[in-house]
């Protein structure tokens, strides 16, 4: 399936569970701003494109579960832009959440997008035991023990000078679980034996390492036009990022040996396999940075 | 099994949760903060008190999804504080959690809770169909279409005077969701039949709708002490209460008249069912204001 169908049918899926009977319309209003805010939206599509890799043909419970994982990235990046925390005012070009409907409503946005994820897997036509170990690894992956434990870490962070384990500490929970989500979900919904979802894991960490060494990057390289929200943040912040620890020429070299590493990783899987990885290593090679 | 035993049990089940090697030690302490700060535990011994009125036998399953419940419960009352929402510096007699560890923190330890829940209930001992029931019911009596939907009402009818009819589906929804999942999912773990589940639902909404009448009154009537949170926040925000809407004296009979209607539907358990119900009964007359 072409990406942009890929990502209608996400939309809509989303759409759907929000047109049920609104409780408070202003409140769906709030969470499908951000929702379509136009992101690239690379959780859903590695895990979309990872399936059908696969060979597996993607139905809509493949999209719900795309859509709980979308929606709990939505909710951080809401609550991360508050002014309790990053205090952005700018998000892919557009006013965030709190600037545009106050802070009280941002604040319930990214709780209801939080609680409301994983409805939208629970009601997924898969097998109960699979639907069960995709909320277990996604709660996991997204809370104290994820996500949200790598956010504590990189506020803590924030007042110290860190080291490279420190920093690969944070970032492999703060966005590194979320990005391997896709590599463990699909592991789970092909039920792989315990060494091709050790396999698909490892694939997702070096990916998510790749993404944040790049993330880094361009807070120092890119403009306010290319990056849709106000840059040098980190430098302002006096925060230890891969450029300032390495030097932007050998994050630069980092980035490519992590993308050169997820690479090989897709080969091994192709070897040992069925996977047609072409449409992975797509998405994979349009992280690397020319120049 | 005795209440206090109940209480204990639960709370290890939390403990154990977290005890789980910690990505952020803070994140977890402030977590824990909220959680042990000694609330009544309304809805968890609800849902416990039912199973055993059942007939049940207590689990740890059981007292897993009772813990989902509370982390909600309790997550929702640390976003409920923050300055940016009710901007409360007290509750349950104790700095708020944004007091004590910033507001950063408190915002994180709520996303956090939210997220973690469903883990317990995914990771709980029973049938995987019912765990699937359980978490999809959680969901939707906690985010858009429950609880945060109906805080986001609550918030737009500050800024007018409310009906009866607009006050009661506010709170049906702020409070009432979350306060009858303990009666729904009580008929999802018996697998009961569709008469038996809606006769434990209204039960529930009922008991919800007592429950928030004689929280306005509390505000009303009730010290600093006795509240352990401020009072006369109500009347300060010329927010519209049972009380301000009915009167004190009206207030006060139309709690009593739910509370008896509560009773009513239990004798009709009883009636129908082989359910006990002693115990819950003695938590629903403790929701009795003497005098």
């Amino acid at each position: 399936m072409k990406q942009v169908e890929q990502l209608q049918w996400l939309e809509q899926v989303i759409l759907d569970f929000y047109a049920e009977k609104p409780v408070a319309p202003q409140l769906v209003e709030t969470i499908l701003y951000s929702v379509q805010a136009g992101g690239k939206r690379l959780r859903p599509l590695l895990l979309l494109e990872l399936l059908e890799g696969f060979g597996i043909r993607l139905t809509k419970a493949h999209m719900q579960v795309a859509a709980a994982l979308e929606m709990i990235h939505t909710g951080s990046l809401i609550h991360d832009d508050l002014p309790a925390m990053d205090n952005d005012d700018y998000r892919r070009g557009r006013l965030t959440s709190h600037k545009k409907f106050g802070e009280d409503m941002a604040i319930l946005a990214g709780d209801s997008l939080f609680l409301d994820s994983y409805a939208l897997v629970a009601m997924a036509e898969l097998p109960s035991q699979i639907r069960i170990e995709l909320i277990a690894a996604l709660s996991k992956a997204a809370g104290t023990f994820g996500m949200v434990g790598g956010q504590v870490l990189d506020m803590e962070g924030e007042k110290r000078q860190l080291n490279l384990a420190e920093l690969q500490a944070i970032h492999a929970h703060k966005t590194g679980k979320l990005l391997a989500y896709p590599f463990v979900a699909t592991g789970v919904m092909m039920e792989a034996d315990s060494q091709l979802k050790s396999l698909l894991q490892e694939t997702g960490e070096w990916l998510g390492l790749a993404f944040q060494v790049r993330d880094d990057i361009l807070d120092v390289t890119a403009s306010f036009e290319e990056l849709g929200k106000t840059p040098n943040k980190d430098l302002v912040a006096e925060k230890t990022t891969y450029p300032a620890l390495l030097g932007l020429e050998e994050a630069k070299d980092f980035l490519e040996m992590s993308l050169d590493k997820v690479e090989e990783y897709l080969q091994d899987l192709e070897k040992k396999t069925a996977f047609q990885a072409e449409k992975i290593r797509k998405i994979v090679e349009s992280l690397r940075l020319h120049g």
